[in-house]
């Protein structure tokens, strides 16, 4: 197993970097490495290289980049708006967030939201981890926390916000809004294609009433569907965005 | 919040069942309910009821069926293959896969599967669970592990396989099968369309070249792909689930 590890700097074939103390500590202590042994080093603006540990310390480590691996690429522009949950499960969904390609995390409080207290710096880490882990070349930026009607009144408009609707469209309630029934999310992301697009992931009580009403009356809003069943808000994220990324995003293109 | 809970005998309007001990247990000691307090019971061959308590005590409980809410309902027939991986991530795939609708679960040993033992039982307990909490009307099963090779000798060849190839078409790769080259799940999974079906996952190493190439000769076998970053184990089967239900089972249906 050669270890693959995200270098925040610039990287060029023949230069050489240095390694951060996790790292440098990650590679001597845990992984055994040494000097002359090989690594992989990425990041989204220079691509993905191998190269050589050129000395690995107590005091840090150094690599010397050989050849370019994977140029830059394109990635998906989708952002993840979630209501912080549960430790665990909120977790879950930076994990295989990252995994399916998430570009950016954004915590949103509703009116409903109930949660542990957030570790930014602790979602971050993962975040990386799991970058490095599943081969991207970037690694999604974890936001601050922001209300959910702070953030959208500073939308981007041009950026499609698919609202996962748990409720469904119960025919015993009267929507507000202008944007007709919800439909599967796979149908909507279709149809609407490439391009910025969000998803935003309620808490584990939904939305409120009045939430619901003004999302709808959102132009930039598309209420969609994920099937029948009730999903835990960690279940929703990941479904969400593996069928955005089917429909509308990378799916289509194989492993590397 | 009406608590839901599945029955395994025979539900009927107006008719009285007794609880097992642990729903006892749970309603009275954890839920604090008692007698004429309203639940819900379900099962898949009689559909949903509503109830009411006619005793809680220690030495067990039992319920008046009232009215039916739901009537039984065809579910998707989709079974999921898994080599057993480390506990934490076999539970999240029974707790998710129930809510994703998984007919039944079958644990799988292939060459590289290299897994914590498998408690059969409180996979069981945690589908129970995760389908009383997601409203559907079917228990999904989970079944004793068997040997892959096994299982697929005396498969129903009338029940599609999606085989979820973490290698993708790797060019410098020679395939033995007939079934040329992989191609995204939401693809195959449409031009296959609905019908008894299953997902096959394999272990965190991977499947052997041999069984690779032994699973692509086998003529009732799709391979896929699940998109261009390496997933974790229980990240692919949540992705299979769900890219399958959306394009040939039943996401297309609302919540109820």
């Amino acid at each position: 197993m050669i270890p693959r590890l995200f270098h925040g700097g610039a990287l060029a074939a023949n230069s050489t970097v240095a390694l951060t103390q996790e790292q440098a500590h990650y590679l001597r202590s845990v992984l055994r490495r040494e000097a002359g042994s090989e690594i992989r080093l990425f990041n989204a603006a220079d691509g993905e290289f191998s190269a050589r540990l050129a000395e690995v310390g107590k005091k840090g480590a150094a690599a010397s980049l050989e050849a370019l691996l994977r140029a830059p690429e394109a990635e998906s522009d989708i952002l993840l708006l979630v209501s912080p949950v549960k430790r665990a499960a909120m977790e879950m969904i930076l994990q295989k967030g990252t995994e399916l390609g998430a570009a950016a995390f954004l915590p949103v409080m509703t009116d409903r939201t109930n949660a542990d207290r957030l570790r930014i710096d602790r979602l971050q880490a993962i975040a990386l981890e799991a970058a490095e882990q599943c081969g991207r070349l970037s690694v999604p930026d974890v936001r601050a926390p922001s209300k959910l009607a702070e953030t959208l009144l500073h939308w981007d408009r041009s950026r499609q916000l698919y609202y996962c609707d748990e409720a469904g469209d119960d025919p015993s309630k009267e929507w507000g809004g202008a944007n007709g029934r919800a439909a599967p999310l796979i149908d909507v992301a279709r149809e609407v294609g490439a391009g910025a697009a969000a998803i935003l992931i309620g808490p584990e009580g939904g939305f409120t009433p009045e939430e619901r009403r003004w999302l709808r009356t959102l132009p930039f809003v598309r209420a969609v569907t994920l099937g029948p069943r009730i999903l835990r808000a960690d279940t929703a994220a990941i479904v969400a965005l593996a069928l955005w990324q089917a429909a509308a995003g990378d799916f289509r293109r194989n492993g590397q």
